[in-house]
């Protein structure tokens, strides 16, 4: 059943964006605000709302933004943060995440957010959406917070899968870099292998493997291969991406919030400390406050899962207002910018087993 | 050759540690100087120093607290931090590093420190220590900042090998319970594995196996498996002790280390940005202090080889003299409690192939 909330205009620029309103941890309103936010500061972007539509259409009543910007598409079922990703596979027609999915795959939608359980959205985008001629092993792409000069590295795969081969790795290189080309306006970005030292003799067999295959690729595929780097890379400015299996990705990313959490907090303890303390957390509240907000993980919200035949922006669970509407407004310019479409070429551009050569 | 720069005298407390007086990027001075601040604080604490004796008697010579407590041994040769283990198991005879480990293999030290190349420093300790009996691969364990009552929680294996089986993260867990027991004064310590989920079913065949034998070992070794922790409970309240393999340990402290710096230079940046900011930066000063020396990693300097028949701690490359005095407090306080004792007695209280049964 489809519920038209308003008239959609017709527009040369529209990006549709395909909005599972269900697996956040904060429910649908959060979602549906998070989408308010982001029509409000983009008036190109509308929406294909995935859930039960009498409460979703409801929701998007209250928000003038969203008038004749919205459509919904009823779906009763909901995928929760507990159900296994090979159950989902089998039972998920008919929930909100099928039908976000869904709705790229016929074309309705250019790119579905969700903020739902990881791996079944992995499981189902693969079953829905099916890999990119090439691809073995999907990956998810973070942005991290790094010293360089746009700010940020691409992290990936940080947990589409446990486990990467050699030519798993040289994929995710070339889609790392086609990402960071695209989504960070690098044309030539500097791609770095993940290990626990920098020499090259160091490290597990596929690791030289694909020391070797993505070297031979950095001219012909246009970037630069700085080699082997380290964890505190991650955050620094040696690279643009780093390249790992989704085991080691998955753990640095948590470890890494984790720790500037650790950070954060103490020192939030540390101006509690004396009255002339306190008085300088006042002083410094504007500074500290635009800090906050640039190493603010709702504002980078969305792993990219990269590799399938469609792009899919899985947000985290508990995001908010802020977090859903930053994670749609990455949606809004891979869309824009018809990433899928560069990304198959880049990757369709290499023989299917690159490894067997 | 054999130096003595005083009389050293007679103590029951006396600890000797044996120092490495070369590897470190700061030179021989550095880590003079951190014997020095060492031994004001610490009346117990004898010195072996190994390297080339007139340039070691030289420094030694210039510390007051030092005199009548350091032996110079002479070794002229020096292990790099580029060479390769397999050439330094080779060559390294006469080297400091060689001798430094042989002080404790001859029972003249009961731990040694050295803050050189550590895949060097781990291969010459396999090769004159050995392994504990039961123990395959020995591993290194750090103290990692967490949100812990304690300040700390252990992590291990952050680099001793790439690679650990089940039955190794099983000796891991036990290893890293009894650093936990006598290094943190933890009578029961919770130990947890990590994973990319927290459910069973999750993460790779060696980690579920690994699952199944640490939880039969909690009872009778006395600690608490709390079961799979993800990346961000490495500096959480959860568990005290966390099990990795040193591919991951590895890669996790770096990308928590580079964060951190990330975190801290974002702080500093934000602190200049207006005249108000700079102004609250000088009153919060003495707060900011103690959070720094709260956090400085020089003030946990110190990893732990596991599971051979001596203890050897690693510093950092580039300690300063903070830094090697906080690996010797580490080593002292080891050796204090006789830990490779105890930690032996721990590992061999297991069938050598628990895995088998």
């Amino acid at each position: 059943m489809t519920a038209q909330t308003g008239q959609t205009q017709s527009h040369d620029e529209r990006i549709i964006i395909s909005v599972d309103a269900m697996g956040g941890d904060e429910g649908p309103a959060a979602i549906v605000a998070g989408c308010d936010v982001s029509a409000r500061k983009n008036p190109d972007v509308f929406f294909i709302l995935h859930g039960p539509e009498a409460e979703i259409s409801a929701l998007v009543a209250r928000r003038k933004s969203l008038q004749g910007r919205c459509e919904v598409r009823d779906a009763t079922g909901v995928v929760t943060m507990d159900d296994k990703p090979s159950q989902v596979v089998r039972n998920s027609k008919g929930t909100s995440m099928w039908s976000a999915i869904e709705a790229v795959r016929d074309g309705s939608a250019s790119v579905a957010v969700s903020c739902g359980n990881t791996g079944a959205l992995m499981a189902l985008s693969m079953i829905r959406l099916r890999k990119l001629p090439g691809v073995n092993r999907p990956a998810i792409a973070v942005l991290y917070p790094s010293s360089n000069q746009q700010g940020f590295n691409v992290l990936l795969d940080v947990g589409a899968d446990i486990k990467a081969d050699a030519d798993d790795l040289l994929r995710y290189a070339l889609m790392g870099m086609s990402y960071a080309r695209n989504g960070l306006d690098l044309p030539r970005p500097r791609v770095g292998l993940l290990n626990v030292g920098t020499e090259e003799h160091k490290g597990r067999t596929e690791l030289k493997e694909a020391f070797d295959l993505i070297k031979e690729q950095q001219d012909p595929a246009g970037f630069d291969f700085v080699g082997f780097v380290e964890g505190g890379d991650i955050s620094g400015d040696l690279c643009d991406v780093i390249v790992t299996d989704g085991f080691t990705g998955n753990v640095a990313i948590k470890t890494g919030e984790g720790t500037a959490n650790l950070v954060g907090n103490r020192l939030r303890e540390a101006f509690r400390y004396t009255p002339l303390s306190r008085l300088a957390s006042l002083l410094a509240y504007p500074s500290l406050r635009r800090l906050k907000k640039k190493i603010d993980p709702r504002r980078v919200n969305g792993g990219v899962f990269l590799g399938l035949n469609g792009t899919v922006v899985k947000s985290h669970g508990s995001a908010d207002a802020t977090g859903v509407s930053s994670a749609i407004k990455l949606a809004a310019q891979l869309a824009h910018i018809q990433f899928t479409d560069k990304l198959a070429a880049r990757v369709a551009g290499l023989p299917a087993e690159e490894k067997a050569q």
